[in-house]
């Protein structure tokens, strides 16, 4: 096996994130699950919802679970979601009476969309981190060169004198509302979503927003009414990661065209070639437009899967499984390499 | 000729939107692109970077100014941007020794640029007061058969009863978000574009910032450093059209199906059949689904722009031109459908 | 109006293409459908499914037939279809007894798709004229320059030297094989589609398939069984023209390249800037690159298409409507503007 | 890790196809390029270009060559492609004075894209095979439950009555024009890539057409002159994978809204739901569905790669490698899904 770029052998060493990756997987994916659980749990206790005493025996069991994957994936196979089998699995460690407790008047897409959620919110916070890092990094560099002078191209044609300041400012003020897109989404977008079978919590009576609120404050994220058919939030934080790797893929465009010319820059670091073996190859700037168009493909399918019909779409739904983490990756690979090449900037300008 | 589906002599009774085609178009162009050169010489003016008389005589004879369309085009075939023959006709409109003081320390791309910033101030409040609308239609709907049950249906098959609110709240709060994301932005996203031919506002010394934001309060838009090559702004912006008529579509979809099903809806006027005189077709439901696959397909490439090489890309930005705009009379068309399809229900739920 | 840069007042100076747009617009698909409705008259006279008088009579009226347009787009926005609406005009001009003759048989999507295949015929024609010119444009440029060097690049970086010829081949080659693949969907792609209400031609017994045979033979189209819900031949064409378009913009990546470096080609005619009088800009080449990205975006929706549900998708097949026709167009820009690139280049090499 | 739905713990289980992921893998590859290079030094040692003896030197120390693959990944984090690490081991295991035979004018591209072709080969014969299969499994339906009737729907809308073999007829047809489409490829799409450094093979002198053409001869592929940086080939084989996921979509698509409507069908072992344990989930229905769009978005990516500038774009190059293994795979399972659901209708029509 072993196909994908992202998680391959020796093609990881190009797109690989292993930090971005480990937060976003199988592994984390049952951690925030059984998170899930746990807390919905407790927050049904405490509003009486279920006995504190079965809130605390599930916790119990769940603290050491250890999920049996074969099982799982075959069911996946057969339900189109892993959560049927893994409450099976989870019930049955919670043992009589209490494991008929666990999952009480939740769907399969509470504890999905949810877990997503809670791998985001990490993920997102990262994301930050590096992107001010970037920030700081084309600050120094303007620090060091911005006075110095660069050939201004517009259509592909050199035009008038500029200076490296312009230049890295036509990197770094994108970065810098991306900061406060981020803050935004943050707020808004990383939210629970708790709404039963049918979406209507209809099991839990007239606590059905008493427990949402509190299960979302104990998971620390955002509370909002069910949304599992309604996915702007999902989309939106698409279009973040997208606009991201766009802005880092013009660096990198640009770094490249740099290179290119050759005068107005010196770069640490460059690739090899089998054939060249003096040649430095901007291998960096090069993968960020990748990740840039890879990014703007995967982003309109997050907005196809827009169309989720009624309930709950499997079809649209299932898409997204296949798109939004490929391009989280993509943003954590890209936030990685542009700060490597940054780093690698030995001179800009003239 | 008479190709694009958008401005058919037939098709547009499908997918046409007059009013936001008339704010977008090439007359709506043309007379934003002078509000922006009669704004920038009172901007200069005020400034002393011209006399004040030239900003007079140019604002007269813009005023009554009249294109030579067919010249227009010719240039633009070969400058790749209709501006350069535009001032150029202006220039001599505003006769010696005005006219060198028209587009002063200006290049076409901050006449384009903000030139879709000001049609888009307009179609942005048509489509607020459309989306508002909808949603208020919804509302009524939610009011009269509220109560009233639905199946609730997941993954394509009948689960549990919900209610009609329980749907109408899947197709409504969407709106309520977009309205939120619409409102902030019209504040940040619509920003004037004045940078002069490598950004730098080079011609008008340390006066360059100040003109900008009188030239932005003149013309209703936001001030903001200039952003010819960072355009997450405007990707941001098709982000919105495409998560508008993306949720809209969610909406068609579910009347498609609840019409093929046929029991919990009635639907008035439907389109007819070439074949089957009787048979009734849920061709406004259909269309909105188009319309946010549409969108979808569009997003990608208004990300894709974002590589944006060096001071001004022109394969990139010429993209834009030939995606944004049906992006936006997508928008425009999704949401007189969607209208159109809430006020054609008669009954919904049983 | 006036907003799709294809038919723009001014944008079609870049991107127009009137020979193609005249082929593919309104007027030609009124005279389409219409080919269709006689053909269809005809072979069904000549199978004895209709009196021949009543062929005649139809033929005769159908010649001098005008349409009345206002009407055909109101009865489009609520039919979803042009069709109903205009073969109840069609048969008001044939009159009684024979008007209700026309159409027998047939449906909507007969029409339709039965009329972009007879539009597609020609336009593919002109098409494979243009890249045979290209092609020769090339080669004559290889006999002039071939022999001279070209510093060839990987990875954005100058390597070995290489030939123009070199160069020149790998713009050359793939439109060599795009001729190949078009002789081979003029041949499979370009099929009469008929098929009747629900597709089983029921109303014509047991000499449906001979009548389809007759009419494919009359219109210069392949025979075929019924395809409307089978679009692949649609994507397949639809992937051609993307494949023409990416190749072009191959070329004009690697033009506007050469222009930056500046010293391995000259180039006459490039277009001017507003603000740098003397600059030349490489405009044909970048609009190349534009329609190629155009292009691979609208693929992508010809092939959601291909989930044409049941028997016919109101809302996959309007897709195709706003989607194909502007990839046709596109096409033919890319090859009038790729014939004046070629044509523009005064050396190559060094 | 374990992010990607194709390979992960459990949502391999419902896209996974392991069978692809073996042939097309880095197992695989590696295999593919040693292949590729022993072949090679066959290859030129027939045409004296070096001693046979170091041919055979290769030969042997290549059949028993394990790769250091820690190496391998850092490598191609700085080369962008692993082939110069991994040419320095192979060369390092052939040993003195023959490794530096080895490789001998060759260039990374030329073992990259030739690996891809080796892999593709047996893996469109897999897909043949599956084809033809569903194809058998659809004419059984037909045999069956052909004569049944079905009622055609048209825009979502019950129409007129058909049989069940005019609807399996619609699922059946491409599948047919799909196989003929792949022989079509087999034959002109899978060409060795050899070209050296530069696309000229300027280190074989007047043997390099001989070589490239027993080397292909001995890898069983097509010969064709290098086509490094011309990727029509290649974005012809994706228009492929994407043409039959959108084909068996539409089977998906027709079968879970038959699966809604419940009357017309019999599917054995739907999955299950976490709240609903009654109810039956048309889980490879909807799947089906999610394939064919997320093809449709991969194959947008594979046609910008078609803007490959100058002699290797590594930007466009490595996009490739993002998109089309996904695209694979999404084909394998698409096929392998088609099957069990084939397998397990139990009865259409009424």
């Amino acid at each position: 096996m072993a196909v994908w770029a992202f998680e391959h052998p020796f093609l990881s060493g190009l797109v690989g994130d292993g930090e971005v990756a480990d937060m976003l997987g199988a592994e984390a994916e049952m951690v925030a699950m059984i998170s899930f659980e746990t807390a919905l749990a407790d927050a049904e206790a405490e509003h009486d919802v279920i006995p504190a005493v079965a809130a605390r025996a599930i916790g119990d069991a769940l603290g050491v679970f250890k999920p049996d994957m074969a099982l799982l994936a075959a069911s996946t196979a057969r339900d189109g979601v892993v959560v049927p089998e893994l409450v099976r699995q989870l019930r049955e460690v919670a043992g009589k009476p209490y494991g008929e407790k666990l999952h009480f008047g939740a769907t399969s897409q509470d504890v999905i969309d949810t877990a997503l959620m809670l791998r985001l919110k990490p993920i997102l916070e990262v994301l930050d981190r590096r992107i001010t890092a970037i920030s700081g990094q084309l600050e120094d560099l303007a620090e060091r060169f911005g006075t110095k002078e660069l050939t201004g191209h517009t259509r592909m044609q050199a035009a008038f004198p500029i200076t490296v300041s312009d230049r890295i400012a036509s990197w770094r003020e994108p970065l810098v509302r991306h900061r406060a897109r981020l803050a935004g989404l943050r707020k808004t977008a990383l939210a629970v979503q708790f709404g039963g079978a049918a979406g209507t919590l209809e099991k839990l009576g007239d606590r059905g927003a008493s427990v949402r609120a509190t299960l979302a404050a104990k998971l620390g994220l955002a509370d909002a009414p069910q949304w599992h058919s309604q996915r702007d939030r999902v989309a939106d934080l698409a279009n973040f990661l997208s606009l991201l790797t766009g802005s880092l893929g013009k660096f990198g465009q640009d770094i490249a065209l740099l290179a290119l010319a050759g005068d107005q820059i010196r770069l640490r670091g460059g690739g090899g070639s089998s054939a060249m073996l003096h040649k430095q190859n901007p291998v960096a700037a090069e993968l960020l437009v990748t990740l840039a168009r890879f990014n703007s493909l995967q982003l309109s399918g997050m907005h196809h899967a827009l169309v989720h019909e009624q309930e709950r779409s499997g079809s649209a739904w299932t898409l997204e499984w296949l798109v939004l983490p490929q391009m989280i990756l993509s943003a954590g690979a890209a936030t990685r390499i542009a700060a490597q090449l940054a780093g690698n900037i030995e001179r800009l300008g003239r």
